[in-house]
């Protein structure tokens, strides 16, 4: 499959099959190894490596060519396959078995030396190996994570196409949208002053393909944000997105279970348990504190209100009688692994996600117990239900914060994955995957002064929950959904509103003016008249799937061409100065101050 | 597989296999006739249509519902699939034997009239139809072309994952270049004051990861050309790339024609001939006056200059004396066929290709061939020499032109198309395939007064011209290839240069400024230091391979959401306004003289 002019086989099949054989192969010089009359050669293609050997003897007049030979020349070789006597055999090789003993050799291209060591253990630092990104992608462990990719996307396409799913590109140069995150802009040539938007999602033309009776659809979708850089983000990042006509969630959470459950298999061999669990955000926030569980690991929340209530310790008592809460995690045998700095720092850890403080109990069957702080504060009957409620033995730790319900259980829900971290509980090898569900539609947004939405504006909210939309919004319920696994949002979505009159409340509920409505959605509202299929659909983020399966914590490893946090091309230098002539043409200057 | 919550088949489906049994169907109301007790609705999804039948004393109570369905409305039933007594059958409906008497109905939706007709002989505007393109594409014919679109995207991925080839994303997000079509601009924002480009195509990128190992790479890649529109062209548009390494020419091209005939194969049932003939550019130039020849007839040119070098009509000998020659065309019969009126705009259409002037002569036996005006110049020799030459009977027509090389076949090769169509050669279903190879690799630019590429700077030329390049660039020819079809170009491609000082020689032959090259390719310059393989690669057009796929004229019509000439697309109304906000987060401005 892979013969050419060039090669009869690959560097990673010469193996010993092969032995006897004629071979025409061609690859980069991995390492070189002169003895005098004899060079060995690793020779690498992106299939493996093959030793290749010069000797002065057999390969006679062009053994000259072979001495130039440095690291990272592009070699043409042919040679027979032999055995490897047995002391010479190379174990860790995949073709350690065999070499080639070459008769003709022609150096296709030479090269400098290369400023990065072009080995999986290369130590050379980021930008150095982002501005010779070519010379980073050689190295085995990139090469295979790029092959993964497209091999996860390959599953991913065949696995939509059987169930009916037509892939369907939606356009880059887009509308811009004031909501949400900052779009990339792209000033128009034949409409001067005026501007496209790149797609931060493909949202509106999915569901417009739904109205248009395409009943499902998908693509890989590249998406666009122009944030300020985290760790995990990119401002052009791929979406796996789809849609789907005549359903409801009952109908997509299987097909999207089955998919991910493929992938799985394919990639890691692995085989996920299925159904997924499926969790209400409610649920999700008091047993784990998190909307995206992590649940490798134990360390659930309590909710201890109803012991605290009426307790004479006014921070706890105080914070329930304000509506919220005080919630609790118990740490099983966790007092000879955490020191006292430790405790210290877990507070530190618990306020940076807005807990007040951080109160803990060393449970303990003697009186030293009572140098814990917090127990001379409540009474014996308080702390012994405590003990009841969460099965406390000798050596336990108990962690308390005391806040509102979303303070309460958020900062809970960090400290239980910073002790899991602290106690090294080995989560490896393992995924725990669930559906997080009936998230609420509408969140309070106190520095805009309204409410806005928990996932868009297209999001349904669950039938028995409409009417509270006019009357407690922030009630309502959303019929959204998304995949969590091992406490990574792996993908998401809902079903939409397809009723015109609905997402007219719906806007009115994120007071939209009718202004607003018309210029950004005016085209929606338009479609939502001429007759909506109930639909939904889902989006995963790739780059990150691509990670998760092949337990990678950095996005620009999974992407060819990444950019760095401060949005540059290190290899190509982008982006770059504009022509002069170029921003006339667009009728745009760059102000003056930058300049 | 397309069961759901709200369905159990689609329409398309329900045929006579399913007498007797219980459907549940959801869809669009095609038509609807009420002949009182009685309601027919053609039900619709994008399987097909299915007859619905409401009958007052089935339906029973839900019958007034259905008599508020009008067309467009989303409805959902369930019923039984009972033969059609066989008056009524349909022959012209898939489903025609057939109807689903309704025992339940909801209407999942309404609809306002539509403004336009949703059926395949709409004759609305274009606008219009863009406008609402969500009710365009539910016409039949529309939704085949999206499935069809991607039911080729898929052939295409599986061969090539089949053949080795690697999907890899390379950035939307990329570097402005100044040569070629205009780049879209995106301002950076966190770096104000810079750009990125959109990619014309991933060119560079696919070089550059052939330079990483990759072996082989492919991608349906979204490219961006900022050009004012013809009928074919848009914005945006996708290309199938792909670059192979360890190649020539005769490993590249073999492999696309096998990629090519599977999608004629699959998608049309026809089995393209193999191997496609291959022509070089000169041949292509001489005998069909054009690169990209249709070859589905005749009517091929023919060289005069030896016979008229030397004759009196100085129009003829001083073209040729100047280095130009004289081209001819002969059309067989023709001569009851075009009017003397004809004769003209075919002279007016060889002067918009700037012919001088197209002379012809009426081949007749008698003497009032003699009024033919270019037969009083000629010698009787010369004119029988052309006879003979062209195998001239009576009733023939002879048409010729003297110019420059370049104009004389250019203008004639146009001729040549203009008298097919006006002989009405009959060309359909027919596919010609061919490649056209060995094309110039250089040509002169007058208006910038250096040579340009006539494909791109990257582009190999022949090994035994690599000489020329310093002395005669004009004559070196490239290791370029276009693949043709029926006189279009479907895609084309080349082997690029691997050697760095080739690629110094190509970038002096273009007389492009040390700093220019470093600016724009300085990355590349750098990465041909490290060791390159030899490698070539291609790219088709694949709206335009959709378009001679399914016989499709308009580009817009093979693109699910299309920009019109003037970069609108009518249904969102982009490009839009920004908000003065997101300037200035760019520190940019719009000029004043636009505002």
């Amino acid at each position: 499959m892979m013969e050419t002019h060039f090669r009869s086989a690959v560097c990673g099949e010469v193996n010993e099959n092969k032995v006897g054989q004629t071979v025409k192969l061609a690859g980069w010089a991995d390492s070189r190894r002169d003895l005098g009359g004899v060079i060995f050669v690793d020779l690498r293609d992106r299939s493996g490596k093959v030793q290749v050997v010069f000797n002065e003897k057999i390969v006679g007049s062009e053994f000259p060519i072979a001495e130039k030979i440095r690291d990272e020349y592009v070699l043409n070789v042919e040679g027979v396959v032999q055995e490897r006597t047995p002391e010479t055999v190379n174990p860790k090789m995949e073709t350690g078995k065999v070499e080639v003993m070459v008769n003709h050799i022609t150096i296709l291209d030479t090269s400098a030396t290369p400023p990065i060591y072009v080995k999986d253990d290369d130590k050379s630092g980021e930008n150095v190996r982002l501005k010779y990104r070519y010379l980073d992608l050689r190295k085995p462990k990139n090469q295979k994570i790029l092959m993964t990719r497209a091999k996860v996307a390959s599953i991913v396409r065949n696995y939509l196409n059987e169930h009916g799913f037509c892939e369907i590109e939606t356009p880059v140069l887009g509308k811009t949208t004031p909501e949400g995150a900052r779009d990339f802009l792209v000033p128009s040539r034949v409409q001067k002053g005026k501007f496209f938007g790149l797609p931060q999602s493909p949202q509106l033309f999915k569901q417009i393909l739904m109205i248009s009776g395409m009943d499902r659809y998908y693509q890989l979708a590249k998406c666009f944000r122009d944030e300020d850089l985290r760790q995990d983000r990119q401002p052009e990042f791929t979406q796996i997105d789809m849609e789907m006509s005549f359903v409801t969630k009952d109908d997509i959470l299987p097909i999207m279970e089955e998919m991910i459950a493929k992938i799985f298999k394919e990639v890691r061999g692995i085989e996920l348990e299925r159904p997924f669990l499926r969790m209400t955000w409610r649920e999700a926030m008091d047993r784990f504190g998190s909307d995206k569980p992590d649940m490798r690991f134990g360390l659930e929340l309590n909710d201890l209100s109803d012991i605290l209530k009426d307790s004479s310790f006014n921070v706890f008592s105080d914070a329930i009688k304000r509506g919220g809460s005080v919630r609790a995690i118990i740490a099983k045998d966790a007092q000879g692994k955490l020191s006292k700095k430790a405790l210290k720092n877990l507070e530190k850890y618990a306020k940076i996600y807005k807990a007040k403080g951080l109160a803990w109990i060393d449970v303990k069957d003697d009186e030293s117990q009572m140098k814990t702080p917090i127990l001379k504060f409540i009474s014996e009957e308080e702390k012994q239900a405590i003990y009841d409620r969460l099965g406390a033995e000798e050596g336990d730790y108990i962690f308390m914060v005391a806040d509102t319900d979303q303070i309460a259980c958020t900062a809970m829900g960090q400290l239980r994955l910073e002790l899991a971290r602290r106690l090294k509980i080995d989560v490896s090898n393992q995924f725990k995957f669930l559906w997080v569900i009936d998230f609420p539609l509408l969140e309070y947004d106190e520095e805009q002064g309204r409410y806005v939405a928990v996932h868009h504006p297209f999001t349904a909210p669950l039938d028995e929950d409409i009417p509270l939309l006019e009357t407690a919004p922030e009630k309502v319920r959303s019929d959204a959904y998304d995949m969590v696994v091992n406490g990574v949002e792996l993908g998401g979505g809902s079903i939409r509103i397809h009723n015109g009159d609905i997402q007219e409340k719906m806007f009115k509920a994120l007071n939209l003016s009718e202004e607003t409505v018309q210029t950004q959605f005016g085209f929606l509202m338009e479609a939502l008249k001429y007759g909506t299929p109930p639909h939904g659909g889902l989006a995963f983020g790739f780059d990150r799937l691509i990670m998760m399966l092949m337990d990678i914590d950095n996005i620009r490893d999974v992407i060819a061409f990444p950019k760095t946090q401060n949005h540059s091309d290190l290899m190509t230098e982008a982006p770059a100065d504009a022509g002069l002539d170029q921003l006339i043409d667009l009728g745009i200057s760059v102000d003056e101050d930058i300049v």
